[in-house]
């Protein structure tokens, strides 16, 4: 198997017109992905990867990210059973941003319990004032049985 | 009309199962947001805004970023006509994150000219050290015509 390999960023042109896979990371050495259901299109989740995650994306061809919170390598699905397949990676035009589109393992993404972490939307226009909305009314999976006693990831 | 606010973020069982916004800005008064398009549901691009940028989406209706380049509010579409028509706003589980779903005016959202900023696919598994792929062949518009001498945003 080839070597997973990123061009150092020349130019504009080799960046945004190229073929040759260039990413940025920012000054934290992240890069944020997000993560859509290959079927539905849903956004399941939005998350970070750093160099090792990336390449450990594109090698195992399931998604492992880099855990701000836990500050450690994330191969989603390790703990929960909840592994995400890449069915495709997609970078943006100035390669800063990742597109991941995947199969779910049990058809949850969201530690909450919800298929996608997205499950509530925000009124806007006419009805400014309300309450956000529930998209989704049961949750795919109990958390405290999933995770047990694991410190919840969601800070302040 | 009423005035959009944000609570303050008092708990996590709040922030994750409440029905307050209560949005999350990084230490850069920033917040990531994914837009997709109402109908295909393709990834479009990946942006961000700040305090006054999501204020100004939610009571528009229109998608307004917040420019990290140009360091001011961007109101998409001012300047090329690809105006974004919000179809609904989500926020996820810790509210770090927004996904607006629109339909675009003119039907593309990439600088570069494309439908989407994610028009290159990365070889993974078995196709590592193969070149990206390009998902779209045709641009949309020529950059160009639309923003003239106004500066590249990509930055090395």
């Amino acid at each position: 198997m080839s070597v997973v390999s990123f061009a150092p960023r020349q130019s504009v042109e080799q960046v945004e017109e190229g073929n040759e896979l260039a990413p940025k990371f920012d000054a934290q050495g992240l890069i944020p992905v997000v993560t859509t259901d290959f079927n539905s299109g849903e956004v399941l989740m939005h998350a970070y990867m750093n160099e090792e995650a990336f390449t450990e994306t594109i090698k195992l061809g399931e998604a492992v990210y880099w855990s701000r919170s836990r500050k450690c390598l994330w191969h989603k699905g390790a703990t929960s059973g909840l592994v995400q397949i890449i069915r495709e990676i997609r970078i943006d035009d100035d390669q800063d941003c990742v597109w991941i589109r995947v199969d779910v393992q049990g058809g949850a993404s969201c530690h909450v319990g919800y298929r996608s972490c997205f499950y509530r939307a925000v009124p806007f226009g006419d009805e400014i004032g309300q309450p956000l909305g529930f998209t989704e009314t049961e949750k795919v999976f109990e958390p405290e049985k999933v995770y047990g006693d694991a410190p919840n990831p969601t800070q302040l």
